[in-house]
């Protein structure tokens, strides 16, 4: 029935529309505390976790696959808002090669460092800098595969809701629990925590399958070209080095973190 | 002196450049074997290796970084054929956001199957298939930097040499041995050569961490969305998965093949 439909929305000057597109900037993002999903697999993910999605925008034109449409019906008869968008609007709304034709505005899961507390055998990854979104969104998905207990973001400019970081981490965002603090902060944490810090770093002194490595725990990874800051090199209790054979001086950083993850998930459950 | 310049090309229906544009094409490189580098780091380690490279091409309005001039200069004393572009024919040859204003043509190196030979704890990948050419390139520089003896290729839609794989490589393309060959072939050649064939699939049936890994080895890693064909799984002497934890339920392909091989390689060498 017409009245249980979601508004039509084609015009570009439309504040509805205004507000979607100001998610994809950083400001859009900070200011509202949300951020924006698109496909049919991402958006079921995101459902399938209580209050999490804030509105849906839909492309009836190109919405075909069935369990999507089920799936927008589902969203409307929870009461979730929505609207409809022009093909031409919802292009401008993802970085998809082929939009699925079902998108979500999703709200922001943050916790304060204050209420991150260590438990028996905890395991944090730590990122400190990461210059390609891509790259933080990949990172994302390998510590929630690898079961860390949450991710530290360590620098402010490093946006995890970013579209990029957002497709990359195939709905790891969802599920995973993300805190924001300075380097500062996060060393104070875990000395009062009694958690060790491990730098992972090129020039690293121990090759990270001798260590032993002691929980609770935090590996801290830093950027793709420039590595940790002297700070972190500092406050850390060690630093591991991931050995290189042939020309190469490095690999991708997501490579990098998921061998030094599940290496260290491997040793905490005792395999 | 100007009459040890290369050339200008700045005209779009030059048969020099339509060359070098024609190696953006799978049908250009593998009609030609060549394909196309850009940018300072990559050029100066193809330059590296003894008569890699076909040609070079220039845009001088960029090339500004003085250890950039210096290697075209190197190049050009050495005898290296090139040309110079205008830089819109030069930016219609790279992905790069930022151009460095060098490029080169680099032959590609194959090394027939009948040529492979295993020597006492030798170490391949095979990759049936990789969708993204990103991931390849990623795959191939992981695999480098992990001590791998070569790369095996199985699925001929699979190309090293794609801009994008070229380019997520940093460079160990030049050193990388690759070998091109069916899915049989390499059973057959493994199977003569005494190689152990170890599957990589989410329903591996050992952890990856539990197998002792017998030499000489090859890893086989499938495509992102397929996993391995039946064929494979069927000539695997060991599949091995990677535990998940949380909700996901796979991993980026780079990143497992990150975590496989350099859990391989630390077992071949007795850490």
């Amino acid at each position: 029935m017409h009245e249980n439909k979601y508004a039509i929305v084609s015009d570009a000057r439309d504040p509805r529309f205004l507000t979607l597109r100001s998610l994809q900037t950083w400001q859009g993002r900070t200011r509202t505390g949300l951020y924006l999903i698109e496909g049919i697999r991402h958006v079921a993910r995101a459902a399938e976790q209580h209050d999490l999605i804030d509105s849906v925008f839909l492309d009836a034109s190109v919405l075909s696959n069935p369990f999507g449409q089920k799936l927008a019906r589902r969203l409307r008869q929870r009461g979730v808002p929505g609207v409809r968008l022009s093909p031409l609007l919802y292009r401008n709304l993802t970085l998809a090669v082929e939009p699925q034709g079902i998108g979500a505005v999703v709200r922001q899961q943050w916790i304060p460092l204050a209420r991150v507390r260590e438990v028996r055998k905890s395991f944090w990854l730590a990122v400190e800098s990461i210059e390609s979104p891509g790259n933080l969104g990949t990172i994302i998905r390998t510590a929630e595969a690898s079961g860390v207990t949450g991710i530290l973001l360590l620098d402010s400019d490093c946006d995890p809701h970013d579209p990029a970081a957002v497709r990359a981490s195939m709905g790891s965002l969802f599920s995973q629990k993300l805190t924001r603090c300075t380097a500062h902060e996060f060393g104070d944490w875990a000395r009062s925590s009694g958690v060790t810090i491990v730098g992972s770093s090129p020039t690293g002194l121990l090759n990270y399958k001798a260590l032993r490595y002691r929980w609770p725990a935090a590996l801290v990874i830093g950027s793709e070209r420039h590595g940790l800051s002297e700070h972190i090199l500092e406050i850390s209790d060690f630093t591991v080095r991931i050995p290189m054979r042939g020309t190469c001086d490095s690999i991708n950083a997501a490579v990098a973190t998921g061998v030094l993850l599940f290496e260290m998930t491997s040793q905490r459950r005792g395999e």
